[in-house]
């Protein structure tokens, strides 16, 4: 299956957006992983987390395991990500999330990543072949307009068709620039490690 | 000062909602406390967390601590707490919060508490007159309806209005039976400490 069709998507489709909490950069240790299961762009239907390595490789494992396990997984449409790379360099591989998910994922970045630059870093790590290879697998980057005479915000795609991705984006971007399960993952994994939530996402 | 008078109660009132994790109970250590700062009945603006002793009695303070810090605190007009008791019977002083915070306070319980019994288990723990005496300090239990041929609810109160209060309790109980403030504050907790959130409050 190279792509998951969407015959009309409803404004109440569930979704789950999952963005990693701040953690202390270059140390080893664990970064908090939350996830907030979404209807539509209003209702926070449930909240997941898990952790995982900083700089480490198990992103992708630790969202694939979160995701199949939740009791939310039957009403699940899409999966949504905070960017390509939780707790520093721990590159999520979207395309294999959809497939051992069966779910399509978008990754949502604010900004056009800086592939010279992440490339420079992830040099100093481990398996950096393999991090950037996942990282360019996930293919082409789309612009995407959520609000009317705002800058763009950027997603990466897999499983799913551009237009239909961009829907979904634009659906759930009820309260700001970017998709709400992605902003609300973020205050909560702020929230709670930090004691106080920070903006952006 | 023995209660804020509200000139109208708006849509979209600032609240903070806070609820506690689970814990193991009967034993020494500490309970997640998570408040989620809404605007009116729908968008989440904010995160706070801090950590309670279990069946201890620093409940108040922390609470007091979490709101009194935030950059929030400026726009809230209300707290409202899961219930009494947090960590077990680490019971919150309402009337204390009050007079600390300067932001009225509505306690929120599902049913209605069974005091004989909170009673009985009291008495097993250290300093349980002080801790009754704050229960009943608390004051008169008042039930709320907040949907239409539901159960009611029941809250009490502390710096605020019996009417102002209900018309608050109503209009943030958008999604639930319970303030939207308390439904997401008990997701989020539940959801970062066992992985995946769990219904009720």
């Amino acid at each position: 299956m190279k792509f998951i069709k969407f015959w009309g998507i409803k404004s109440e489709i569930r979704t789950i957006g999952i963005d990693d909490g701040p953690f202390e950069p270059h140390k080893r240790g664990k970064v908090l992983l939350v996830g907030a299961v979404f209807r539509g762009g209003h209702w926070l239907d449930g909240v997941l987390s898990t952790y995982a390595e900083v700089d480490g490789t198990d992103a992708t494992e630790r969202v694939i395991e979160m995701v199949n396990r939740s009791r939310h997984r039957g009403q699940l449409r899409v999966v949504m990500t905070g960017g390509m790379t939780f707790g520093g360099f721990n590159v999520i591989d979207i395309k294999e999330i959809f497939e051992k998910t069966g779910l399509p994922v978008i990754a949502i970045s604010r900004k056009r990543p800086d592939m010279a630059k992440i490339k420079r870093a992830l040099k100093h790590l481990p398996n950096w072949r393999e991090r950037l290879s996942i990282l360019k697998k996930a293919g082409r980057l789309y612009p995407v307009s959520t609000k009317q005479k705002a800058a763009k915000i950027f997603m990466q795609i897999a499983g799913i068709r551009q237009s239909d991705a961009e829907k979904i984006v634009r659906i759930t971007s009820t309260r700001s620039l970017i998709p709400e399960p992605l902003r609300v993952a973020h205050l909560i994994a702020t929230g709670v490690i930090r004691g106080e939530s920070t903006r952006g996402a």
